[in-house]
């Protein structure tokens, strides 16, 4: 007999070789129809697999990110197999799950190809192998029977890969008739899987190698509901209409240019202002907050980012340095503000009673990627971060933390981020050399973090070991419309750049002291907030933040007089109005200006002139009778002023 | 007998061979001691030389631009005579007149050094030989003759010179036993010269070469009267005090940190305050005239500069291109941001309707500069255009031309630049095929031009061939408090970038037309603005403009609570205020922050806080009493709000 402990903490024995089916099965047979796998000791294990001691116990479902992991690995080996009945000389790169779902890179075989229009006859083939609830099998083999059964089948990418394992046990999975080299785990069997959708094919090389044969990456989702596959793929259609990039170019927010160059954005009038406007209410918060508003430029010699680090790190896969006609000089464009601060710090000597110093700056910054991993706004080359550093003594850092804090979530109230959580990376204790600081303050640091988010009654997880080597941090993650996550505001502790810079203050010891710096981005950018709000929103945004506020629609061109005398009086309010004055019916023009996203079409026409109002009907459709102009104004200000301060 | 006309009109007969001086002298005695040169058919010519022909003929004075050339050179020369005698065997580069004074670029020969200790030696000498009233004397001479003559006198540098000239006539003056080689011309004798200062001494390379030996240049002035040096010498140890470097470093404007790299300014909390308060102005104004903001980046693909012509014409003069780590990518620090807008012209058809277009972006551009020329703010490697351009019909050059002229004149009314003229570049009329565009765009444009300068009454002054090859403009000089002329802001139009760029906009006749672009910058750059800002005003910022507005000194430590109570009370009416709570004397406290430039102290104790008062001392010293603080807050609110509509 063998001792399990259960998370609980309660203890059962159970015959040695129980499997982790069988551990469910003795609780309930309805946990058994939902564990997918189970953690064994802290590693995730087949669930038909034999436990031969004492172990911890933990059985994974659907919600555990390891059993869905499993799950969709299984569903990578599933297609997989579907493939290679029906395309006969197919070979296999790898399969694994990934965020949402799986992908397998392949190569079909000389002059085949899979498209879309395939794609129904795998899923159909998937669904066949589903039904014949084929067992997923699990067997160890050598290195040597594992190159000679791949190579027999000509599987060279395979071959490649053992090759390149270390001497020892490898894991193959074989279900039916298709056998992977694999670590797994796996589902028990193909039944587990009840909805399949294949999803689209890319070009992918093996390996990542340009050089190297491309192969076509497919890929798929799985689930174990129907009606979840249903929801995922009008969520998926969902996204696709809210694509940042397609509603930036419909509204005319931003654009690229390929004379200027990929992942370099124009942000054109519309885009501009609304991105202006978030940058004021920062600027508004951070004023009232006690920060100061500095401007540095976009290049720096290269020696301030050798005695940062940041060369060392990153130059070489980097912008590379801008040489001068003469005199020898090398300037690298900035990849960050941090540099630059430091050095307004070291401007003049500073003593405590300066401390917190809180700089900021809307920098903007360029990093090399790729040009095939620029996405819209979310990946580009340049983009201004909403940057500040807090320079302060370490008994400060928990203080600075709350009022960071507090900045934070007074962004997301006022942009009806409802839903978020923070994540908080401290040092792996096991391996503190790899890490600049002392300990002392690590500790400080750690504790201040963890208390902060305490006092805030913030939902935090803890990630042990996902420090920066330079700091302890904490990322908030926001949760959009249709359930996304996306990682947006940070605050990170540095005990590094104080050092290699060799900043310093006078204690009131009268001793010299150094500061910590706290890097802190609310927004994260500009350029990945916006594009999340837009993914959000669905480019409807919150009325204190649209361009156009505003679209005076008169019925006929008798009105426009009227019309523009109208937004005259908003722009008292200071509310953005314009006039929609094409030769154009009223239907047409109301269609057209709820594509734009207009918050309130006001329609006006002879009752309106005669009685000074406007007929007032709010985006989605809401007619809202004619009002007053002056009593319309007034309550759109109010509305504004209202959600400006909401959690101020 | 020769005929004379005067710019008047008038026509007078003199005997062949008459002289500038004896013109002069038939006039008047008095108008004879004031000439200086002659203007003969538009060349200037010395006040000695014989007049062989009909002629137009204008006397220069000490008014006239030409008139103080002449002086001024003809005293580089003295200097040079000076030199002759005190330093026997130096050798003589250039010794122009420049725009204050002159220079004489000299080789003192080999141990020899001239210092400042040396220069009142100097300038005895030259009261010597000016008192010895010596004639200048103009000689042609062949350039074989010149050559030897100059050979003979070891005069290296002169022989240089003169071996690049044209074979033809040479002419030479001497004076005394000093002779030169000199185009002229000159005052007829050295007794002319009044007053005499040498002003500093610097090393200049011959010819700019760094390669080619290190020479003195020696600068100095001179003027007619010694009231007119004792007041320039003034504004000269006014213009020390008020040099924006040490007001920027003393009032903690901005910074300059070597490991950054030279030029490139820190914008300091307070200095930023000040440009993002100059920018939010701007930006209010652009808004009412209808003007959109956008943000570019601040690189751009090398084919971008290709296009837009910059690179051809000063790519190897300035940062050379950032290469990508792969991919063999190559981007430009933008030099300009109008290639960048004319991409976002591109990014949708346009229509006559959509025009103008004004796109208008505080961006930031990179040109490099020799680090010897770099100088504060005024000359700098990266600096911020307060920029802008128009995109218009050719009809709407003139409107568009008023509206920028208002911007500009709003802008130096709330700033005070009560002192400004404008200069007109025109076509050279005689050399149009240098000009790009077409004859009938250009007499557009520049009658456009004139007209709106003879609107808004404007003192001009047209300069014929001055106009950029790409179109006219119009250039805005500030005189500031000292009577400096400062280049500021100007309006320029452009034929050439819309052609590059194949710009186009539908025409109401259905028809594909090309716009015209207009650059204009009112502020030129924030940089250099905010520098002849501070000189202009010592660092006194209007009180809308500067950092911080009021200071409040309680007299002891036991009035602190309610100096920081007027702050809050003088924040709710958007007024800049701080405490000086140090534990100082108020006597102490009223100097340190007259020194700061603060507009108003506010002195609080007993009486102050019994009554809810403030005791108000304004900039400068002058006591305005006691008062009570919501009155101060007002009154100083108004004052804020009637500055900042000045012009409006």
């Amino acid at each position: 007999m063998i001792k399990i402990t259960f998370p609980d903490g309660s203890v059962r024995e159970y015959e040695k070789g129980v499997t982790g089916i069988e551990i469910a099965n003795s609780i309930s047979p309805r946990l058994a129809q939902e564990v997918l796998a189970a953690s064994v000791d802290g590693e995730t294990w087949d669930l038909t697999r034999p436990i031969g001691h004492d172990a911890s116990v933990r059985l994974l479902k659907w919600e555990d990110e390891e059993g869905k992991h499993a799950y969709w690995h299984s569903s990578a080996h599933l297609m997989a197999e579907a493939l290679q009945i029906l395309y006969p000389g197919i070979k296999f790169g790898i399969g694994p799950a990934i965020e949402n779902g799986f992908y397998y890179d392949v190569d079909p075989g000389e002059g085949v190809s899979i498209k879309e229009s395939d794609f129904p006859a795998i899923e159909k083939k998937m669904m066949e192998l589903i039904a014949a609830r084929e067992d997923i099998v699990r067997k160890s083999i050598s290195k040597t029977d594992a190159v000679s059964m791949f190579s027999d089948r000509d599987e060279n990418y395979k071959v490649e890969l053992i090759n390149e394992l270390e001497d020892g046990t490898i894991t193959t999975y074989t279900q039916g008739s298709f056998t992977d080299l694999c670590r797994g785990p796996h589902l028990p069997n193909t039944s587990y899987i009840k909805a399949v959708k294949i999803l689209s094919a890319a070009g992918a090389y093996w390996r990542g190698d340009e050089k190297r044969p491309q192969l076509t990456r497919l890929y798929g989702i799985t689930f174990p509901k129907k009606k979840m596959l249903d929801e995922y793929l009008v969520m998926l259609e969902e996204a696709k209409k809210r694509d940042h990039r397609k509603i930036g170019k419909d509204l005319q927010l931003f654009h690229f240019s390929q004379t200027v160059g990929s992942g370099l954005p124009l942000w054109l009038p519309k885009g501009t202002q609304l991105r202006l406007r978030l940058e004021d209410f920062l600027k508004k918060i951070q004023r009232e907050f006690d920060y100061e508003q500095v401007i540095t430029p976009h290049i720096g010699h290269k020696q301030l980012y050798v005695t940062s680090g940041h060369y060392a790190k990153y130059g070489k896969d980097s912008f590379q340095p801008i040489k001068t006609p003469e005199e020898g000089e090398e300037f690298l464009l900035k990849p960050m503000n941090c540099p630059h601060h430091c050095e307004i710090y070291k401007a003049f000597p500073r003593s405590y009673k300066d401390l917190p110093l809180r700089l900021a700056e809307f920098g903007t910054v360029y990093r090399y990627e790729q040009s095939g991993e620029l996405h819209g706004l979310t990946r580009v080359r340049g983009f201004t971060q909403d940057d500040a550093h807090i320079f302060c003594t370490p008994d400060q850092v928990k203080d600075e933390f709350l009022k960071v804090m507090d900045i934070i979530f007074i962004i997301f109230n006022a942009l009806d981020f409802a839903n978020f959580e923070a994540q908080i990376s401290l040092r792996d204790p096991d391996d503190k050399e790899k890490y600049i600081g002392s300990d002392e303050n690590w500790e400080k640091a750690e504790r201040a973090i963890i208390e902060a988010c305490e006092e805030k009654g913030l939902k935090t997880k803890v990630e042990l070991g996902e420090a920066a080597f330079y700091g302890p941090k904490l990322d908030f993650m926001v949760k959009d419309a249709l359930g996304r996550r996306w990682q947006l505001g940070t605050i990170q502790v540095d005990y590094n750049l104080p050092e290699r810079f060799e900043l310093e203050y006078t204690g009131a010891d009268n001793q010299k002291h150094r500061p910590v710096m706290i890097h802190r981005a609310p927004f994260g950018s500009m350029e990945r907030f916006v594009a999340v709000l837009i993914e959000h929103t669905a480019g409807k945004f919150p009325l204190w933040l649209t361009p156009t506020q505003v679209v005076v629609l008169p019925v006929s061109e008798k009105f426009n007089d009227y019309a523009f005398d109208v937004v005259k009086e908003l722009k008292k309010f200071d509310i953005r109005a314009e006039v929609d004055d094409r030769n154009e019916k009223v239907g047409r023009k109301i269609r057209d200006n709820e594509l734009k996203r207009i918050p309130y079409l006001l329609i006006v026409g002879e009752k309106e002139v005669e009685n000074e109002e406007v007929s007032v009907r709010k985006q989605g459709g809401e007619d809202k009778g004619s009002v007053k102009l002056s009593t319309f104004a007034e309550e759109i200000s109010r509305e504004v002023e209202e959600m400006m301060n909401r959690g101020n």
